[in-house]
């Protein structure tokens, strides 16, 4: 890699060149039956360079020197016709990283056999478990990746991870009537994964959506679970906390810092080497050892997120925040594993305690939020009825509304979390709003 | 080949084997700079084997005859743990090719600097047609494909082709205003792509963008142009037209069969060889030779869609119109190259023939249409106001129907077609309807 990063340096002022070695393996659910099962190797190398402050990139599908040697030179010639970018300042230098986690060697090398027979034996459990269910789809598999991110200011460190999942999508169909489809699933820096909790989770919540009501419009207690909560705070709050937006004048908490911007129940952080974590990183996608960042801290906003360019150009330093796009080469700020802090009530006691309110199990159209003002306008579905302290039915219905408004209604946070493999890892609880208006559908 | 199918017969009763060798060259453009260029080279086996009609899938990333040997015991064993499709008759047996198109052998061996060329060029062009167009983003490359299908049945078929494109979005930022994103595009069998006519049809619009109107909501003339007129079209009807949807009773065309459905000026075809087609195709995904298939010709529904396992369930024959999902391995039917039938008049005097109407450049939400019934609900978007044979100014509206209704309110079809390389080709001129009911947004 010394030799190649020479060689660039004939062309290019500075330059990176990061290699990443993925292995995915995989099955598909399709029907009840499984439908495929996938072995996937791939290598890529990016190389970033920066001559005279342009910026010229090239992705190859190798790590072979020659075609290193190559994409350099192609990188270059880009670079030549591109204007300066009078922002930039200089690539990362090198840091201190924490120790990585431990690796769970058996990742590297399981079968997709493995899969099968797990994706088997969930599909007879749920058959098992209510005879009008059908396994509409699912899947489980491995992602395990190798990076190396070395530059020519001396960064040069090698990671390695990956993590297992597995997940099902039921359908219950009866009477005529058939179920929206509904999801569970595991997933683990382990192959130790809970199958039946999985499916009966999602069998469970398969039986509640026999009965259907339709929902009034009202204000009520709703609970949101760690899926569809991590899917309208990626696209909500996340995105609020990056350097970014805060140079491009783009994020609502501009003027926030220290400032009470949630329910003082509420503590958000990002952690790359959690414990629950489904992808430990000891340096982000520029080779910026990670930390801890913690954005709010018992409803308080703590500051925002940086990667090397953004940072250097307001005059702060990275927050190791700087997330690798592997399809466009490029680095845009995000969390490497957002944290929600959970609480001290079981899910199970926080429904036995409302009286008449909604449990959210997924929101559709979460991504149309404007994270530049927090505004948003999801349909909730599934969801669940709670009358007395239990679940009568389902429906669907509209919440819409500024997510900071929403940050303040928060009354409970359950003791569980779950880790959503969506968009990075977001380590999540249940989160119980109160006086949330919704509009039935 | 050979080798490797007789070694699958030892366990199974039937078995395929598909290679598929692929190579994108692509780069990026971002902010009025080139931001990626990339060499990318793949290939993929999908071995598909039947025992006891139990299906076993397996994919690997090789062509390599001792993993693809690997690939077919995984395969083997996943068949085991299946259940018995009862529905499955057999694999395709050989047909008669027809004579493939020739290949363009310059799309084989570009280099990413030819495009980086090309987005350069179209980048100063749009900043000299308008010092406040921003080219917010965009891109050009050639996808090439070599596959190979062969099975136990005796089917043998080779076929190669690919296709070179390029893209720009354009942003207009003028007095604070800030106009939605344009793209225009070229996509074509050869390098020779027309970067002067994307860059010019999306200057034009961003010129049209600047004047913003509320649209009011009432009945009206709307001309689709190509680009949104495919997606809805592909989310609408182009899935009534499968043989799958027919036998599961869920195809609003299953009594059709011979009658009117469509105002008499519309003609639809799959016409895989297409002179325009972006990737002309002598066999489908499973090797059953292609053919033209008329769907509506002058209104009147023709008749369906079939690939193999759905033709011998419902006792007909393949149309050739299986198509393969290189993800999972899985063919499902749909279309090659559809083409929608031009009509003699130009755009531009359509446009000016409307003293009050609009003129649609694109539909968001259109995957959220319902095939089953036709039914669809879509904001007009960037949309642009006609007043007296002019364009007066964007704006934005719903428009929310029945596919079947609109389809007999065509009055007019430009004589102007474009190829959509979105979700397989689609040849599409721009159609006129009239009596549109619009709701103002």
């Amino acid at each position: 890699m010394e030799e190649l990063l020479r060689y660039g340096e004939r062309f290019f002022d500075e330059l990176e060149i990061a290699v990443y070695r993925n292995r995915e393996i995989g099955v598909n659910i399709e029907l009840n039956e499984l439908s495929m099962s996938a072995v996937r190797e791939r290598t890529i190398t990016i190389i970033r360079g920066i001559k005279n402050r342009s910026l010229g990139l090239a992705i190859i599908d190798s790590e072979d020197g020659k075609r290193i040697k190559e994409g350099i030179e192609r990188a270059y010639r880009m670079a030549k016709l591109n204007s300066q970018d009078k922002r930039w300042k200089s690539l990362p230098s090198p840091g201190e990283y924490r120790k990585p986690r431990k690796i769970n060697e058996e990742l590297k090398d399981v079968s997709p056999d493995y899969f099968v027979e797990l994706a088997k034996r969930g599909i007879k459990l749920a058959l098992e478990k209510d005879k009008n269910i059908v396994v509409a789809g699912g899947g489980g598999g491995v992602e395990w990746s190798e990076e190396r991110i070395t530059n020519s200011q001396g960064v040069d460190v090698i990671q390695e991870g990956g993590g297992a999942y597995i997940y099902f999508e039921l359908i219950g169909m009866k009477e005529g009537k058939v179920t929206p489809g509904i999801f569970d699933f595991d997933a683990k820096l382990s192959l130790d994964l809970n199958v039946e909790m999985a499916v009966e989770n999602a069998a469970r919540k398969v039986k509640w959506a026999y009965t259907v009501e339709k929902s009034k419009t009202e204000e009520t207690k709703v609970i949101v679970e760690p899926w569809a909560l991590s899917m309208l705070f990626q696209y909500t709050i996340f995105p609020a906390f990056s350097g970014e937006r805060l140079i491009k004048g783009t994020t609502p908490l501009a003027s926030k810092v220290g400032e009470s911007v949630a329910s003082e129940l509420l503590t958000i952080y990002d952690d790359p080497l959690h414990e629950m974590s489904l992808n430990p990183r000891i340096a982000d996608g520029e080779g910026v050892p990670t930390r801890k960042n913690v954005l709010i801290e018992k409803g308080k906003f703590k500051g925002f997120l940086w990667d090397n360019y953004w940072a250097k150009i307001k005059g702060t330093e990275s927050t190791g925040s700087g997330i690798r796009n592997p399809s466009t080469g490029g680095i845009s700020i995000g969390m490497h594993n957002a944290v929600i802090e959970k609480g001290k009530k079981s899910l199970e006691d926080m429904i036995g305690e409302i009286e008449h309110g909604y449990l959210v199990d997924g929101f559709q159209g979460a991504h149309s939020s404007n994270p530049d003002n927090g505004n948003f306008a999801v349909v909730a579905n599934p969801a669940f009825i709670i009358e007395d302290g239990e679940i009568k039915g389902s429906t669907v219905f509209m919440m819409s509304g500024n997510v900071y408004d929403l940050l303040n209604q928060v009354y409970e946070i359950s003791k569980e979390q779950k880790a959503i493999p969506f968009m990075g890892t977001v380590i999540s609880p249940s989160i119980a709003f109160e006086n949330v208006r919704i509009a039935g559908k």
